[in-house]
């Protein structure tokens, strides 16, 4: 394991994430939306305030918040088949959604709201690693929008507060050496990489590593942490500004 | 019928068009691409090249184009359900893809291409009305990027010609006014409504026109007609300088 | 473009109607039923009054129409695969059934209907081009008779009245010559066809012209829709007079 | 049980046959057809020859035979679903498809024939009673026009030959009575119902009876056998004569 | 045709049941379970008792029971590809779902029930022939044990009574002879298989037979229902010995 | 965080797993099987060998290994509905899946195989906790045996050999608490869960932790990964007893 900050392909150090932009109300028509850009990964993230819930929350006298995820056939540089025809939804953007939506979940109290959906959807619109930590970054700044919004529209109660601020990055280890926010290039031929999930407290709400070749000890999964909670930090940072002159 | 140039409520007159937008190469991953906009109408047209052919050109010698529409679930104020987790195409998106594979497919010559398909998508990633004609058009501007760079990677022959231009737009008889490019307010009280498709030497390709509440006479056809033309011609010059301005 | 009375493989003039007929009440257990025969061309169109109506019409104290329309396997030459058993509908179909029920809505003010839904089927029982336009003009023939038996049965209000009479015919151009009511063979060769709907007094309810091989011009179009007015004209002759000797 | 020859609600004794009549070629385009009516059940059969075969038999040197039923929306005073619209086939559906398969297999010898299939489409134009019988009865006529034409076509070998008839018929206890041939009226209230499909040679081919309230025992099924032996008889005699007036 | 007790390639006489098992209550979630074994075919049978009835019963005031039969993909040499991947149900599933729907049906009042809807599954974990008949056979033992365990729940009322016990068995004619209760290798050889269903009393619930290969005459339809009821009485006899033991 | 070893409401230490059970060769008819039982949790493993390869491997000279996972729909004390019968696959299912491919792939070096693909099917038979870990480990047994047998029948080359073992146990903490092992009862009230799967050299192939009721700390990851490796190692031990029993 090696982890001196050598520099990659594209010129970033190991430590270093890529460019990231946060683009708040790129369309008008959802309630909340941004666009994110994590180097040349572009996710549109968009919320609605459903006036429903599911049946399963029937009468239990709070809201729910559920994610869809999907890639654009354009995304990638191999067209990527449309779900919708295809008839079904693969099971890796099936994960996904659950990822993204577990983890909004996890920053907003549905007790407080009534009994309306808040649906987060994520277009990938070009795809070049970390499309769902993209995602979820991008979906706390959309949220944020929408909940502002959704208040003044009186579709939710004035009290509900997102709990804490979420952000989420990828790392993995490259050719033996531990690396933050990974691009396709890198991603692909990765032997470990690990998604972390973490609030503006810097605990965490998902961490999911898969070893892609062979396995990864101890050693390397602290040092693959550390980097990822370096990594979100500095997204938060990114996430604060935007919204600050969103506003 | 009325054809005086009155103001509509966002202050163009009848024949006049919204503004327009081609962002050529908005996205990098596929070999051509466009953002176009209509207005507030925001449409992501994608163009791919495919190594193979559908089963019943096997052996023909030619090749295909085909295209798929789909509207994201935020590009609407009421959130769109995702076909995919419908698991079935609605019969409107199925009329829509099949309305813009027809009309490319009118400007190239099918047998001059080798053994691969030209796939066409279009993401409505923003909806105020005219969402297949931003999307013909824009499709456009993409399959001309495509087809350069097509050649260029060997993808396809160099012989592969674009026969002309193509373009197209909405017009509607709205409070007994027709009146060009309609956004959404307006064509969702249009009395009748109708789409053309023109090439460049002003033929048409298609003509879809509805009554949506009553009926219209001989006249209002010939008054629609001439406004749908006028359009046409003005798309086509937007397209032009934005495809001069992208080499 | 040539517009002189040629005689056709069939023996028809240009601008000659195959052999028209309506039987009514061909089945005897839905509300209403035509079978209809353009030529070879034969459509079983069948009228179901439901106690239902869909979701988003909940309350709003009207009635809705709606149109399905499916080739069976055997209607054919080349076997048709069965949409149920490859588990989804085809383009094509969708676009056919949404062109029947959106032509049916325009004769009936579903505002003076209860909360049902008038449920309008065509099966194809053997296909020889016009499938469409014969499916409209016998699901009027069908949804007269549906009406009548409705109000007897007090399915529907008493005051229920279609507005006008509605038929429907194709027309195209073969070989340079604009020509009414294509066959299969006719049509599958056609440089240019257009579908056109009118309604008793002569006003248009849909236009539908696709050039399948080159494009058309504002003469050929014209030429067109002069036809086509004929042709609906005499398929409304024989629709009062199957109407008439029905009762 | 009560084995007296009692007349029924529609005046036929227990043990008479409905009206039968077998239509041969009432549609053109497959290789061969026939409307088969039961009384008010009214069925059409068509056969095509499909130059494929199922993965399973590829190079095994011999033929396949299929079958697929279908109830048209229309074909019942209570409008049936669509399939194709549902997405899905009911269990019904497959269950009579199978049995029809099944049946008409057993007078071809598969091994005499080409690669190629034949697929046998029934589709219930109008269903009182007895759809699946007369579906396997409609089906052989089809089916003898369809191997005369094919081989004349050279679709198949002129070896082909059908083994035998093969008649099919339904037989059930009513209020305690047998009873030949139920209509929808009767079959809705039996106690049993079997349906009996034997060849000309009076052999059987399937025997599937079913208690629907209470059981039956051996006395009743005996009686249940007679009856339904009586009517495939009958129903080969008008066959025989349907074939024999079609040449 | 051959009745003398030939003994078979597992050592058999024609008229010999292979070794049975019912174990009671062998998962404990669902309300009641058997584990059902016919020499090497194993189907687990499960009951729950569901607080919901199908739509077409709402406010009939009484229950329904519906039966669910599956193989899973390890239950044969062959892998059987998973239903729920190919996100559809084969015919032959459906017919044996509907199989033991129906014969279950047959020994319960549904009338005698709250609005509740008993539900059976049954997987088959291994199979080697006869797993329909099992699968009844075993369903009955589970539906007692539910039934009893229901009513200590107050899930049921206590008035509901089974009106009499049900097995069911397969017999077939393999090389001309008559056998009882087929395992696998004898069953795909058959010239003949019938499915028997019977109530303790000995009346038929149903009877399925189907000439596999040529056809049947009327000796040997009563020889197979002679062999079928001396079967389905010793399978009786196996299930009241397992409920005495497993109360 | 309290990680004193409290005794369980099922009387275990917080550091101790459920009993542990291993049953090979439990159905015989596919290639290798596994019933295995964490406590109440009973997964049936089993592993075929398919002489077939997925499309995009095609030509790549290596093999494949995939998984599925399912819960029959009495597994459960409220039924679960049946995946096959929805027609389509929930998130859920899907993830666990993938999951289990992933572990299993990681100790086979594809490579090595010639172009067949091991099919992995994991049918929770009954539910308590831990299913998916319960199903890795299980699959890792059924995997062994398969191995073996499938080169004696040479469906595999002699040379493949598994590159180390596998096991998978859940972790997590309730009421503040960590705990190995989680059941049921005690997984639905846990604020944070983890899975992870290990080689047996004690290297991590997954981790996947999830926090359901707010976030978890850095320090409470140090120590659900020490219980989990604990688990890990003991299942290895009655993992490797099983398959030395079972030789």
């Amino acid at each position: 394991m090696n982890t001196v900050n050598l520099t990659r392909a594209d010129g970033r150090a190991t430590n270093q994430l890529r460019e990231l932009k946060f683009t708040l109300d790129w369309v008008e028509n959802p309630t909340g939306s941004c666009l994110v850009e994590f180097g040349k990964t572009r996710v549109l993230c968009t919320v609605s305030i459903l006036n429903r819930i599911p049946r399963w929350l029937k009468g239990a006298g709070q809201g729910w918040l559920t994610a869809e995820y999907q890639m654009i056939p354009g995304s990638s540089s191999e067209r990527i088949e449309r779900e919708a025809v295809r008839g079904k939804i693969s099971g890796r953007t099936h994960e996904i959604s659950r990822l993204i939506g577990r983890s909004l979940r996890a920053i907003i109290d549905l007790k407080t709201m009534s009994e309306v959906t808040i649906a987060i959807d994520c277009e990938v619109l070009q795809a070049d690693g970390g499309t769902r930590t993209a995602s979820i970054s991008g979906s706390y700044c959309a949220l944020m929008v929408a909940i502002e919004k959704a208040k003044l529209l009186n579709l939710i109660p004035e009290s509900v507060e997102l709990l804490d601020s979420i952000s989420a990055v990828s790392v993995g280890i490259v050719d033996g050496v531990p690396m933050l926010d990974l691009n396709y290039a890198e991603d692909s031929r990765a032997e470990t990489d690990m998604n972390i999930v973490q609030l503006g407290n810097g605990n965490f709400v998902e961490l999911q590593g898969t070893a892609e070749a062979g396995s990864f000890d101890n050693a390397e999964l602290v040092e693959l942490i550390k980097l990822g909670t370096l990594g979100c930090s500095e997204i938060q940072t990114a996430q604060k500004s935007a919204l600050a002159g969103g506003k």
